[in-house]
């Protein structure tokens, strides 16, 4: 007997979490097995409330799915909601075994991020305890790239494109005045150094800068950090650096944590940019690369969208194949060629996993750059460009329709 | 006698005043009037030390026209120096002649905002006095699009289409969570509300945000901000809002100011952030759109690229036509079908005109709110997109090689 299946959205929103939605109902729609596609509205949160709609009948044509792969955000709205453990509340797990059945789901899919498959565990293990046959299969989706098991995460390419591409038109603006400058870009990734270190990139191109790179996996000392400035002043009229906003003192504090008299959190950027300006001098300024790192649709990598949507297709074949609590997973076999190969792991070894940290050994000695093992490993990831329809100037996005039931 | 042109940039950098450049050699090159074209590096700064490279021989083929009208930033340099009156120092006005003299210039065509075009009026003049045969011609770049005597300027279009694609994802980006939101976005424009003005594009695709929009031009309240954003909640689970970084209260003082107890200004977006959370509460975030807006070379308006590039091959045909102290100049014929002329206007025109304000009639009564008519002025202005080269999935620039004396 046929079955349906049912894909959500969860955590933070990236530009690629609707190129592996389109890949999965692309896959979907054509199985035999399956019967009808559903999305759950706001992730787990709004299934639990019975928010599911029907997504095969709204799509009609190829140039849907390819809208659907080109518009950043979370076509089926996303939630930060987390089950609880199956002893503390069994009605709840009881009620959504009611609300699968009652669709008839067979297979479900979850996209998120390491969060989020804490939901593939649960439900994972509740449904085989239960003897129930639905395969529950995480799909990762995360821009900061710091998921365990996993050569990289799709939304991680496109949005080291966009960082790159930003440096390297940072460093164009920068070099328009004779005088001595210094530019500060603060870039995501709070726990993992992923995203800031994408920022070298425009060096493949023959660019200096970025001169200096702080990542928060290795201490930072302000007294280092003005050094540090002081050097490169020496060697370049414009000096760019790339700092994550997540980088901490050798004491654990946050660099961007609240001084004496202040009550919130500074950019990390303002605090380095009002640090030069007290003892170094000059001019100097700070850019906070905000929250287009993570929705830039009109900058997509190809790479991560081809990537994104085949490991949609191949969640998809992994849930028929009868696979459970699976996460989708990047091998890397190569560079250069560049070769990737997707295959699951168990969800136990992701939760088990923990935040997957830049590797120290591709960070210098003195804490302030990266290795050329990181550009190696970056420039697969942003390679390609994507096309996307405009209309009036502006990228078109895909709508789903999102009302219960219609 | 053949004679040389002079080409210079000036001002803050922009994503069109390079395809304005490429406009001015493509057609100073191919004009039999015209032996060299020089450029001056880092504008009137530069050429007063004898900063001057030549340019002809440096452009090969077709492509290296392209590649220079896609590079965003200023290929000649810049500077933000403004000559003294010739009546303080007239020996470096003597001085200038000279060089001019030397390098055989016959016209000089010096890009850049209302105030480098004090230069191209002191220069023009002191040309004339002294029955020097030099055209001087000024070239508009400013993507803040507040220079008087023109109905805009290359660069603003390319800045309108990177802040409303910009505006469109933050949109998708806002939309993701279930949960109630509101999103501060702030706008670069300190004295004009035109940038800010183009986050309300995304309108015209459908998207009802930006729910509130505040410019410099009108004061503001924060009483009625709050009371604005209370109105929105109560009819959107995610408001957006754009605001500019120049908005002033009715006294005059910028919003940015520094409070008691600060001793520097904080980003409008954070003080409106700050302002929400203790009042109305609930999840409130800023973004700062910031240097990105006018160096988004990889995001182009085909419309602001080609309008920039005319303008160049028509400031070459004005200086060839004997025409000095000139500054070029659009006048718009219709929206729909866009029509737009290259004209001049005396430079004084510019100098008397002051800032170019967004009209008070474009914007609503409430004071939080834009006009059709503003959509209907925005709109061909960011149309089209612009192809460029990549390599390795960044953008490729064009460099010149700007070492004196080769």
């Amino acid at each position: 007997m046929k079955k349906n299946l049912l894909v959500a959205q969860s955590g933070g929103p990236s530009s690629a979490v609707n190129a592996t939605l389109s890949g999965i109902l692309t896959e979907a729609i054509k199985s035999p097995e399956i019967d009808k596609v559903y999305g759950g509205v706001n992730g787990i949160y709004g299934i639990i409330s019975r928010q599911l709609v029907e997504l095969t009948s709204q799509m009609h044509t190829n140039e849907d799915f390819k809208l659907l792969e080109t518009t950043p955000g979370m076509a089926l709205g996303s939630c930060r909601f987390q089950l609880p453990a199956p002893t503390a509340d069994s009605r709840l797990y009881d009620e959504i075994l009611n609300i699968f059945e009652e669709y008839h789901i067979g297979y479900f899919l979850y996209l998120g991020g390491a969060n989020s498959m804490d939901t593939v565990q649960k439900l994972g293990q509740y449904f085989r305890e239960k003897g129930a046959d639905i395969q529950v299969i995480g799909v990762p989706k995360t821009v900061d790239n710091d998921m365990p098991c996993t050569d990289h995460t799709p939304g991680f390419g496109s949005a080291a494109k966009f960082i790159a591409t930003s440096m390297l038109e940072i460093i164009r603006d920068s070099e328009a005045y004779p005088i001595s400058s210094v530019t500060i870009v603060e870039i995501m990734g709070k726990e993992s150094g992923w995203l800031t270190a994408a920022s070298i990139l425009p060096r493949v191109l023959g660019n200096e800068a970025p001169h200096l790179v702080y990542l928060p996996e290795v201490p930072f000392s302000m007294g280092q950090f003005i050094n540090d400035v002081q050097q490169e002043r020496k060697k370049h009229r414009s000096v760019v650096i790339a700092v994550s906003e997540g980088i901490q003192f050798s004491d654990g504090t946050y660099v961007s944590q609240p001084q004496s008299g202040e009550t919130e959190y500074t950019g990390v950027g303002q605090v380095l940019e009002r640090a030069l300006v007290s003892t170094v001098g000059g001019k100097v300024r700070s850019v906070v690369l905000n929250v287009l790192q993570r929705c830039s649709g009109h900058l997509l990598s190809q790479t991560d969208i081809t990537e994104a949507r085949r490991m949609g297709t191949f969640a998809v074949r992994h849930a028929l194949a009868g696979e459970t609590g699976k996460v989708m997973c990047f091998e890397r076999i190569s560079n250069a060629p560049y070769l990737v190969n997707i295959g699951v792991v168990p969800v136990e070894d992701i939760l088990q996993g923990g935040i997957k940290k830049f590797p120290l050994e591709w960070i210098s000695s003195e804490n302030n750059d990266l290795t050329q093992q990181a550009l190696d490993y970056m420039v697969p990831l942003i390679e390609g460009e994507v096309e996307y329809p405009c209309k009036m100037g502006m990228p078109v996005h895909f709508h789903f329709d999102l009302t219960v039931g219609k």
